[in-house]
């Protein structure tokens, strides 16, 4: 990992004034890893769609995904900042690929063999596998809009602490669902900029949401939005107000796309976040369902976005 | 801090017998903070706003309460006792403004992206969280009312005596809420004292309600204020009784306002706190949603009626 | 404290075979304190009233009951031998009234501010609390009756295997309660045998019950009574059989009024738990909720009642 | 306690190859106890009827029994090899009996005034209970057939891992009983063979189950025991089907009676079990309910037909 | 236990790289231990059938089962690389066969006495229990489909890091079960894949499942299985893909038959699994219900097919 660090990156840090040295540099390791390192932007590769969809739903179109290590190759060769997976994927990689590339272990994850109306999540591992394997990092999801969500906070706040203690960086997925919202209402961008915050109150170093649409779901909320004229219109919009609700820019927001069709899509989207002032993207199935070279070549293309070198 | 203290603060202290000198400490340095300092009053800036109805909502009418370091800012200025918010605002500025307000960590929220009928809230924070960010308080909600009020208590006694034994002071937020209560009841004076005096029974040391009117709610209540001729018609009078109820007036109560329209109701409110032997206000929404100027002017009236100097 | 004691004390000591000196010595406590010191019988003072039915219903007959050192200071002039009351009411004269009087920590507290068809507690206090209070005994409510008991049960047996093992006593209000019993059978006299005899086999050193009616709520009961012919006519008859029912009089139990209408119809009630071999009395509403000087005067009837001063 | 043994409870003990020497003292204790002692056959005393059923119902026959000594008493006198008792009455006495029966701490008990669908049972005391009342063994009742047994199971696995670390035996009462059995099937010979089987299963080194009746409930076993013609048509088959299923006869198995009307029934009963490879008897209400003689006389016969003295 | 080992036992013990020499020790006993020693094949007998159907419905076709030690006298003498079983059947022979065979104990286990719609299993032995006894390995049960599935996911996290940082391997019998699948759906091949997939991620080192069917359950799988040409039309297909789906055959997966009519068809389907690289067969009912020279018999005409000296 680099040795020295830009001003960008000692920036970011300084939003983290109630962490430890420990986590600090973990967060740094994963700031200055990969092709962005040290831009202060972020590209992150996660693989936990065989766990919350099943292998063959995730692994069929590209069959190379169906071993663990190809992910961590593929995040290493691609030059990602980190690779977060669960448990039994990373204990799969950890020794052959140690110290090649930031790790983030997701204690958390969910399966769609049973299907909840109020979803939650089996917790899958701990701090200390985390540490065990090497890891900066733990993901943790939290459902926003679903019955069980108070008790996943509290169950994050606990990790949270747990994690802080052991000098890790906390990643949350903030994902809106259950009988609280409507499906368009999932990510609208009232409820998308509240579930940013949300993973922000509760003491997340870094904040992964989908990119939000123009819906307005929560009555009260739109009523604000459209006194206040809260610009909400571009999606580069959108990304800067779900910046903004995520302590005004100073935690690390970074997105996943939405039900992207193609590329040029695809790419649009990250200039969006680019343009929006968001961190970065995290891409799973966008990466790893393509053939090798291609998924190489379509993850250079973004990071080429981010890092200025490419429109 | 203030090194010196008053009669009036000593007396406050002796009323709480049983805690800690570390305790005792820490209640001092609240209430010898700020404009009111040593007055026996307090003015408290709580910003759980963002958790509470999402950032939207909370912050764009003044969009730089969307920044947490603004919400110091504001209650270092405008002279307040304490500043209470969330694990992720108290951390993102906690460093920064070290030593210059009392802080209160809120170990419980709870959000509107599902609606309960019988709400709880999220445990967010640990009393480890408070004493690592320099806190010198916890501060957690109750909903008397609530089929999960039980466990609610339950778990404040758990904190309430870890946090006693780590020399912080303890504050509740009680909030009668949920189908035990009808909508009026839950703000009606039988209620509120009620909520009062059980969160007093729990261990607090300070005690928010929010101000009650003159609703009665339970039946056999009613009819012992009937029939004892309980003075509850004017605001003060309210006021009073809800101070009485809590160890006839031997713990600190404050008061959030009702549905204020303008300054001026907030300010007669204000006065009948004092006039009823209460001890002060919290006020968020009032004081951040407003132009920072707008809003130092607001609360420096109300601390000015406070301590006398305006009537 | 007594440094002597008498036969009496001794004796209902040697009955407590399987405790430690440390609890024995606060049973003595209690025993040899007040004006029924060494008589063997018991009027302990009890202000849980705030917490379960509102301060308004329980002080605003006699205000001065607001402030919790009306209690202590009640409970030390009229000569009782213990008081007990929730933790907030403890701490808010523990240090003024230190060594005054025997202190009951009431571990566990109910509100009706929500109302169960099937009731429970919030566990609102601890042994350490009641350690570092000062207190000789912790106290707990069960409602056998109810479909909470068990959890109830289980909650008691931990408090109480943690007092023991600190040297406290343990005292159980057995309130028959909940779904599984009629409302007359709550003070049914087989009902209330029963929830004694739960209370001792969970380990109670002391048991509470209310009065008990001449119902036999539970038919395979009802026959057993009628054909064993066991007495329970008369009010003193029915006491005979709780105290019976509670390890053959090797437990103490003391008892709660009926709902008494006049001092009269109460000293009577007292005559009957003296003269059905009953410990004493536990009186709280028709205590504190008169004016000081009748409620000495009362307090001295039932003592002098108990102790054969009086008829 | 005996000091020598014999060669068939040394065979005994040889089938607890996984116990500690600790386990297996307390173990031969109970076995070299009374009357039987030596023989490889037990009769324990059980009270727990005033828990299960109430005091009036369990002791207004033989009003001695309220006292919790009369129990040890009977026990010591009648040569049982073991008292079996909750917490309180076998606190009662603990000292004043030391040393003169083995003692069996009942660890979870349950009353009836609630009655669920599906039972559970409260926990009731602790191995740390156990051990400081001088204690050989823990009880514990499951209730299979219960949706309430798969916690009964767990908790029952964390109790016995934590007795056998402390040298007591584990002696489970495994009683069918809940929505998933007919009142018939809580008593068939499959379900009672298999209660047996889960208990062994489950870590017990004695169990306890009540005497099968010929019905079988499950249709595959029903199946199974026909095409297989397994012996269950005499009450020594079902016996010695019931012992063929705990271990194959390699874990004591102790029952209990059904409806028994008269002595002469309960003897027949007692040869069965004796006739069937049976460990002996847990004999409570038919023991203590009687008059002290009768009692003695009762059971000595009981004894005399286990140990070849009578038929 | 076997002091070489082989080629293929180092490579598959290369795959577990974030373990600890002392899980890997306990692995290559495993691998190394009966007839397939060495061979990277395993044959497993698993005896939980007693507690998971009743002794009756187990044993009764051959009543030598009854007896705990058969069970090990078969594993040992048929050459299996392991035993599997509950507590209560370890520890009844655990001592005698010390060191003849690999060990492990099951944690938990579900019985038929009572039914649920999504079922659950009892904690029934803990990790300490398996280290007392012996044993190489844990067992656990999850069943994907049920919604008490996340609680399952859960509690095998825990103990698994339990049993990791204890040396032991861990082994997860993922059986498709519960309200969110059909009953064909079970065993379908997209399902049977996901559970083995779940198993590996949640750190399972050998994962069981049953033989799959060429059914799809889920639209969303059908559809890419279809359109991915997945091939699943024969057995070996199906295992080549259950394997494939559990990290590309980086994890060692057995399985268990189906509703297997005749030994030829248990035959061909040990050759679907040898040929579709499955790395053996967990065989319980089939072993132990036939009389002993059959059994063995059977057994060994299994591993012949498996290590290659029959076709």
């Amino acid at each position: 990992m680099a040795t020295t660090t830009t001003d960008r990156v000692r920036e970011i840090l300084s939003w983290y004034g109630s962490d430890s040295p420990g986590t600090l540099t973990n967060l740094s390791r994963m700031l200055n890893a990969g092709t962005l390192g040290g831009t202060g932007k972020m590209v992150i590769l996660p693989v936990d769609q065989g766990f919350e969809h099943g292998p063959g739903r995730s692994f069929a179109k590209n069959p190379a995904g169906y071993d663990p290590r190809y992910h961590f190759q593929l995040a290493i060769e691609s030059g990602c900042n980190a690779y977060a997976a669960p448990l039994g994927f990373l204990e799969a990689g950890a020794r052959e690929f140690a110290g090649q590339i930031p790790l983030i272990l997701k204690l958390n994850n969910h399966d769609v063999l049973y299907e909840e109306k109020d979803p939650e999540q089996a917790v899958t591992g701990s701090v200390r596998d985390a540490l065990r394997l090497g890891c900066v990092a733990i993901g943790y999801t939290i459902y926003p809009g679903s019955s069980a969500r108070l008790e996943m906070f509290s169950t994050l706040r606990a990790l949270g602490e747990e994690a802080k203690a052991n000098g890790l960086v906390v990643v949350v997925w903030s994902y809106p669902r259950g009988s609280g919202l409507s499906k368009e209402g999932e990510t609208g961008i009232d409820v998308t900029a509240y579930a940013a915050h949300i993973a922000a109150q509760l003491g997340a170093h870094i904040v992964k949401v989908k990119l939000p649409s123009a819906h307005l779901e929560q009555a009260p909320a739109k009523k604000v939005y459209e006194t206040e004229k809260v610009p909400v219109g571009t999606l580069a919009e959108r990304v800067r107000h779900v910046v903004q609700s995520t302590f005004a820019g100073r935690r690390v927001v970074i997105f996943s796309g939405g039900p992207a069709v193609g590329d040029d899509q695809v790419f649009d989207e990250v200039r969006a976040i680019r343009d929006g002032g968001g961190f970065g993207s995290i891409i799973g199935r966008n990466s790893f369902q393509r053939k090798n070279p291609e998924a190489l070549k379509f993850l250079a293309t973004v990071m080429a976005i981010y890092n200025g070198t490419q429109k």
